[in-house]
């Protein structure tokens, strides 16, 4: 796959590492183990009574049975074949039938961190490496102004193929012309501006007085016009993106605190592979009224907006594979997506000069 | 696999070229952009206002999404990521938002003729080359005293081996009992002439003063024995079958002009790659009464044999992969299969020869 | 797979040669040809009017369908393409049409013996080499004392990890603890002896005064603690497991001719390739009343039991295959297992040895 590899030497990790990736949400860890494999590691995920999550190696260090296939106990998580129990950390505490566990009776461990409803995972370049930093916040999940529901989703497409479609909402007009889409002249023709800044690129359009979309009649009273933005946030393993509009000349657009109607996105693209992902979302909205219906609604356009594009970058993938060969046109909305490109290829070469 | 690539040297195409392919029926070509992958190559299908049916690589030059996942315009093909309109030759005419359209942003095209409802496509030993010489014509269709439909038929199996089917129809007795086969016996002591003629293979036989099969009896008006003949001409890219029954002694089974019952098949068996074919079919008959309900009960006893054969033919192909070793036993029946093998062979290699 | 190729060196053969493995069982073959893969060999399998079993390569000698598309007569198999007659020796008798028969005009035959409802097959160092001793008898299949029953389950794990898996009942307490399993601590804690003898492994617990398991009390009147006994012995392509319990304190385990409830296995493990099984069984049992409800109760425990093996020893495979790297720690339950699996090791190197 050109588009992902076209830099590929040998000793460069396939992925940007030194980093926290998502690796769940909280609400996923319940009362039994979650099986995950992430950036190409099969890991299992659980949280014990004392409420800390942990995130092990998913393979039982006597037989190689999934660790996921067992049960959860009060402190540890016990093998389904032979019944060897392992504790948060990885260690075996337990061989049923004998007395003496051997030194090497362990699992390997990983780093994670739960922060505002997240799952945090840290990559170093070596495995179970020390985080030289912590994950970041994500506070409107913690926001009392906001409500917010999440899911994850499957793509079987490289995660960098989701990065560009983020980065571009310009296809909003055509992929998602029934939800939250509107009309394609109108983004296409919005002016753009990319800035980077360390390991983040920003992508800001406005359109102004401008007709709003299905999903913002559904869920807010505009009565006419609006003036609407979208800010996108890149960071290497999730992106921030903020949409939303005020009535037409309410309020200043560039103005942090404009009210009107929210759609605040957290998007976690983690690496299942080098050629799938795991795709962790939220969306936080701040309905006027009607609380929980105008929730209900903003997910619902949510989840089908999400589909949609799947899809699309799905087939853009098959289409990557069977021509193995890039098709070599950029046009004006691909500033964005470029530069995040070049950004992650060099946090890719970054990674490995660190380790040198 | 042994059977396709026994005498493949590296230069050697998989598949003859220079000549006119299958590549769908008039009547798939409607409101809609069509995908097909023939001879390796993906390709989408359209027809325009004008009428004039195109087909382009399937592959924006933009971000490579398939253009058959688009939506199709008076005038063109519109991407459906960032709508980009391409006309039918393939010429990005239009790029939404931005003024300037790259020289480069194009997609390749491929020559198509429409001739009598079948869409025939041109492959050259170098892509996008032009036609040497016009598709054939297939008049039946056109043909007054002739009904007819068809439909097209996936295969997992490599195209030879539906050229064998096709040109040994001793199987009828074997495979195709209970439809258009009828006695074994009868058909495998027939007497069958095969002659070349350049690029053209003639198998012929006879059964004369034998039982009609289940079909012809439910399609036509016989009370006793039939003549019977069986025509196949093999032509690289298709075969014409011409079978048909007279009441016992009533007409010269080598007059082209006996009437009685006839089914004429056309048989476009396209590559879609070394291992897959697209069988494209129509059967025409010429009912004396009754017609629609005559032809209905030849076309379901058409696809009821054609799946029979499908069944067989792919069985073959898995248990040839899985032995990867040809089996070598010849018989009586396999004279027309083999010369049409050589003559495959023979043409492949020329199509080498032709661009040195 | 490093589980079954660790000595992998090229001459050595993938599987223990010189030796039978189940084909199938009587009851297997009626009035249709039976396909299935057997050490790598696909072998068709039917039983001619005279009663005897054979096993035909299966592949007609003409052009490669499987022979088992074809249908059974009297004298020998036909072919469901053109219609050659196979005898049960593999020879061509008749080919439609065509008086001369050549002499290459055969398949491949394989050595079966059908003895106790068991039908099995020879694999020799060479294809179709004479066998040099004949199968083993289990002649609890004919003994009026038990009513029995089997099947053939298909897994997608190598034949080892199945040896692995029946050589250490000390999973019962964990993987079938609502069926045979019960208290999990006191399989764990049971002793266990272990045998080698020439090319067979004997393992051998006993679990006294302890309570019967769910399917025994369903299956037998006990009303206190049993003495419980599992014997197991291993040959190379099958196991005999003879588990079961009388009342606490009422027999010597030792004695074979203790009565009580037992449960007989028959469990044929045959490759079908590197990385796939065919899994034969049979359970006899010994009601003392309600003869077919007892059976049946046991065969339908039995079912789940090996339902919930087959989950748990593919998904140790697909974690094999994913870790790609053995696990390491072995326990004190593995005896027997190692030991069977050396002995594996040491019959494929003399599959070889003796060639030279």
């Amino acid at each position: 796959m050109v588009a992902i590899n076209d830099i590929a030497v040998q000793q460069i990790p396939t992925f940007p590492l030194n980093r926290w990736y998502v690796a769940g949400f909280s609400w996923e860890l319940k009362n039994k183990p979650l099986a995950r494999v992430l950036l190409g590691h099969s890991v299992v995920l659980f949280r014990l009574d004392n409420g800390h999550v942990s995130a092990l190696e998913d393979r039982c260090c006597h037989r190689s049975l999934p660790l996921s296939h067992g049960t959860l106990e009060a402190h540890g998580l016990r093998c389904g074949y032979h019944g060897l129990l392992f504790d948060g950390s990885g260690v075996c505490v337990e061989i049923p039938g004998q007395n003496k566990i051997p030194e090497k009776a362990r699992v390997s461990t990983f780093h994670v961190r739960e922060v505002n409803q997240i799952i945090w995972m840290w990559f170093g370049e070596e495995k179970c490496a020390e985080p030289t930093h912590e994950p970041p916040e994500y506070a409107i999940h913690d926001d009392d102004r906001y409500l917010f529901r999440g899911d994850v989703v499957h793509y079987d497409a490289p995660y960098q193929l989701i990065h560009d479609n983020l980065l571009d909402l310009s296809h909003l007009g055509y992929v998602h012309l029934q939800t939250i889409g509107g009309n394609a002249h109108i983004h296409m023709n919005a002016k753009m501006q990319v800035h980077s800044d360390g390991e983040v690129v920003r992508v800001v359009r406005h359109l102004p007085d401008s007709d709003p979309p299905p999903t913002y009649v559904a869920a807010y009273p505009f009565t006419g016009k609006v003036d609407r933005w979208q800010e996108i946030e890149f960071h290497v393993s999730h992106l921030l993106i903020w949409t939303g509009a005020v009535a037409a000349g309410t309020a200043s657009l560039s103005d942090p605190d404009r009210d009107g109607f929210h759609m605040r996105g957290f998007h976690g693209i983690t690496p299942e592979s080098e050629t799938t992902s795991h795709y962790f979302w939220t969306m936080a909205t701040n309905p006027a009224s009607n609380e929980e219906q105008v929730l209900a609604k903003v997910i619902e356009q949510t989840e089908l907006t999400f589909e949609e594009d799947r899809v699309v970058i799905e087939a853009q993938y098959k289409n990557l594979v069977r021509f193995d060969s890039p098709a070599g046109v950029d046009i004006h909305v691909d500033v964005g997506a470029n530069r995040a490109r070049r950004l992650v290829e060099l946090l890719r070469r970054n990674s490995l000069s660190k380790s040198n």
